[in-house]
């Protein structure tokens, strides 16, 4: 395969193997759509799954949060983890209930995190977070304190393996059960949508939305 | 606490914890809400975690899907699982880039799964799913196959403890940055609609949409 992943049992999608990719194109596309992941890890056998934030960096994943976090404590030290990413794009209603099922796009991405060291690695990483999101925003903003750079954790997680997993379209149903007309049958699509920006009460009103920002506006 | 989780400290929420809640009437509007969970589980020290639609009855938490899943395979044994609903609500843009933020509700709970043995109570719990969705829609459908039931699982976990974690409003900023009016800052609320559900093309076009689904067209 061209740019994509090999994967070992860990990774490779068993059910349902026609929704499976392992391109880095599909599995960096969906990464960089998600609005947060969810990063799981294990300490003494009990697994925990934290919703976070994230970016990405080429075939590193990057998040970061409290340098007192339960979760970046553990993941820092290099322990197995899994970043998955899931979009909800809707309910499929078929005409039995067997077939139901959803539309969606996953990404499970396995590697092992290690904190990003030293202050200005840490302020690059987390410069390219704010960046994507809203350019020009870092810089109009004041510059970290020391402190708060101290108390700030960034993991770099390389992505060791990968499998995307996708689901679009109607019901696929049994032959004989599209026959049976009582049943509206099709799609409840999900949508993605962001609301108006909603200034701080204590914003000067004069101050203009960013460009940036604009994107967001009713759409 | 009245009717509520006492979190030991697998549950216990260390950082921000003026975010926390544990009673159960905030854990279950969280779990309700979510369109899906990721569900958190370790083989030899590797952890997965795999998104999946779930309801829940009570204090018990119900996933599906094919008996040969992994994830059910696996979780169905006893292990220790972490199920972890997250809703992004939206960006938090503060003053300084350490204050940004996200708004989010989500829920951690931690139990150990088991199957749901017996087709009669398999196609219980699948009818509570459906029914809370889609209210008469089961019965519309033509009842399932014997060879269907046996190819799903059904896993039930009965929570043993779960936390919550509820971000919302403005940014917080330090009160010296609050004069920094370069800084357009608020809040982007995330949305979570429903598009016009989409009839099937092979669905008979004089097929009325049911009464379930008219609170989901253009809302």
């Amino acid at each position: 395969m061209p740019d994509g992943y090999s994967p070992t049992p860990r990774a490779k999608i068993k059910r349902s193997h026609k929704r499976a990719r392992y391109d880095k194109a599909t599995v960096f596309e969906i990464l960089d759509a998600a609005q947060m992941v969810h990063v799981g890890y294990a300490i003494d056998e009990q697994p925990y799954v934290t919703p976070t934030m994230h970016w990405r960096d080429g075939d590193t994943l990057y998040w970061h949060g409290s340098s007192a976090s339960k979760m970046l404590r553990a993941v820092r030290t290099g322990i197995p983890a899994c970043v998955t990413a899931a979009i909800f794009d809707g309910y499929v209603l078929a005409r039995s209930p067997f077939h139901h099922s959803a539309n969606y796009r996953t990404v499970m991405a396995f590697g092992r995190a290690q904190a990003v060291e030293g202050r200005q690695a840490k302020e690059d990483a987390l410069y390219k977070f704010m960046e994507e999101l809203w350019p020009g925003r870092w810089d109009a903003c004041r510059e970290n304190y020391t402190q708060e750079m101290k108390a700030t954790c960034v993991v770099a997680m390389e992505i060791e393996e990968a499998a995307a997993k996708i689901r679009t379209g109607p019901p696929v149903d049994d032959e004989e059960d599209y026959a049976n007309v009582k049943v509206w049958s099709g799609v409840v699509p999900a949508l993605h949508k962001y609301g108006k920006p909603v200034a701080d009460d204590r914003l000067d009103p004069d101050t203009p939305l960013p460009d940036y920002l604009s994107p967001y506006r009713g759409r």
